[in-house]
């Protein structure tokens, strides 16, 4: 089959790459229908981290069933799928209580590389998740955010423990920074501030939910929410970028007492303990437990209830999986879909 | 009147001090009825941080009310009062949402001193709670743990969210460890994990409700809870230490999912982002906010449901305030309660 594999910093190449077949009785083999181009894939793409080339990329994706292991009893060929980004048995003591990103048997897809034609989908009956029906063309790149950048914007709104009447701000506009918007105004947010300095990123932040737009960043980014919230800041605030300054944003936009969600994988971060202490904020975050929701917003998609889909600026066959890594690192996308 | 005064490191001294008289008319002054030395009294007794001498002590305080402003109407001369160590207007938004400890008006009580005969005590009406009649005497020590160490043990165990059924861990067995042991036994933890190596610290925690004592620290004694919690960590973890090791034993002593519930003032802490991102807890905690559990704790104890007051294991009169540090500071005394 065909796949992405990274080379080396700024080197993606789409070559061949081994069918993947089942391996544990566990297993099922997907084709896949779509895979993206997630922001996290954009850290080894800039060389920064622990990943060296040549290893396969891509760990978003829907696809349709090919074969199931001899224990799979949840999914069956031939149905239309969705999983998380994280495989998980979705039975332990960890993922029953909503952190299947954690679970003991938790097994990346990073290593598998979902930007393939086909993919190995380890502990399939915790992991996949099959819609009612084959759902319309237009709803798989809805379908496909559920796999992680609206799982992950809406587990930092979970995080972030916004309520009905809330004030919210949203710390990164890129896709998952938007998709928080999304998130946050399906759970009732009253006001929804999205801090971002591009018009078109505002715009989509807009049309998600968003109802004030601040273009200041760090110390002015802070002040002016405090501005917005009677000097007080915001009940919640979604962090979506992983920097010692998205994270302090974060932090200090947050009134004592409130809720920082935090999802942008973190690099060279170290927060300040005593700074911490006296913020009197709530923190919470890491790898979203996709899992948890998949269910709820597959719901919510296939009810045409949400459109988070408008994160795709650009779409792209597989074959020019390297033309989606450069346009998202410069910029000039917010998220590429790629279709096998 | 007679008051305690830091003069520099090691240097506790009761000399004569201003008497204090109402100031605002939302003041009240307060006679002390007793006193206590304070773990945090400890960091600039040991000439860490900012505060420099000289400087009047204690900010925790049970007293018979003197004399109250204009504006006062909560309380009045002749009630028993016990207050929080900051003073609040109990009305603003933030108090409201229970985070009195940073009210928009919020008064530190360190600055005014409560190791000494009389005190002024700021918004006395959101700050001060009388009990429903004057206490029997055996009754006032345990009074005056509810004014800071038992509300920031009681805090601690509702930041880390201590549920009924649950297994809980404590870092830390000074007097706010040992309390949080005791909230977390009131709020139903099933299985309450003390850290200490100390004797008689942890036959306090036992009487407190600790089921099991742990006596190794660091990496051994995160590998001892794991251990302890099929491999998972601690629901939930109490922190009332405040230095880097002990933020990171309570972090990676927490499942993922859990909640670290800190209160151990920070001191030199950076917490590595990218650790706390995977680790999958949430965190909480900075200065308790007592006045929220104030009515809640005076009741438990006037009903002699809970007896926090075995934590002070020393009694001195005002007068000799030094020696009530120095066996703290020397470890020969959990807490020291002082009389004026």
């Amino acid at each position: 089959m065909r796949g992405a594999v990274l080379h080396a910093p700024g080197d993606v190449r789409v070559e061949d790459r081994p069918d993947p077949t089942i391996e544990r009785p566990t297993d099922a083999v997907i084709r896949l229908v779509a895979a993206c181009v997630c922001g996290s894939d954009l850290w080894p793409y800039r060389g920064i981290g622990t990943r060296n080339g040549p290893v396969p990329m891509g760990h978003e994706y829907v696809g349709v069933v090919e074969e199931v292991g001899s224990e799979v009893r949840n999914v069956r060929p031939g149905q239309f799928v969705v999983g998380s980004f994280f495989a998980s048995d979705n039975t332990c003591e960890i993922c029953r209580a909503g952190y299947q990103s954690r679970c003991v048997r938790a097994e990346g897809l990073g290593a598998i590389g979902t930007q393939a034609q086909f993919a190995r989908i380890p502990l399939a009956d915790g992991t996949l998740v099959a819609t009612p029906e084959m759902p319309a063309d237009d709803l798989v790149p809805s379908l496909l955010t559920a796999s992680d950048v609206l799982g992950t914007g809406w587990f930092a709104a979970v995080a972030a423990e916004v309520r009905p009447g809330t004030t919210v701000a949203v710390v990164g506009d890129g896709a998952v920074g938007l998709l928080g918007v999304l998130a946050a105004r399906q759970l009732g947010a009253e006001r929804i501030i999205a801090m971002s300095r591009h018009e078109s990123r505002q715009e989509l932040a807009r049309g998600f939910g968003a109802t004030d737009i601040v273009v200041e960043r760090g110390d002015e980014g802070v002040a002016r929410i405090k501005e917005l919230t009677n000097g007080l800041g915001a009940h919640s605030v979604i962090e979506a970028v992983g920097t010692q300054e998205s994270m302090m944003q974060a932090i200090r936009a947050t009134r004592p007492g409130g809720h920082v969600g935090f999802v942008g994988v973190s690099h060279d971060v170290a927060l300040p303990g005593s700074e911490l202490f006296w913020s009197g904020v709530h923190l919470h975050g890491g790898p979203a437990p996709v899992r948890r929701f998949l269910p709820e917003l597959i719901d919510l998609i296939v009810r045409r209830e949400i459109d988070p889909g408008q994160v795709f600026d650009l779409e792209l066959p597989l074959e020019q999986a390297a033309e989606g890594y450069r346009a998202m690192d410069e910029r000039r996308a917010v998220k590429a879909l790629l279709r096998p």
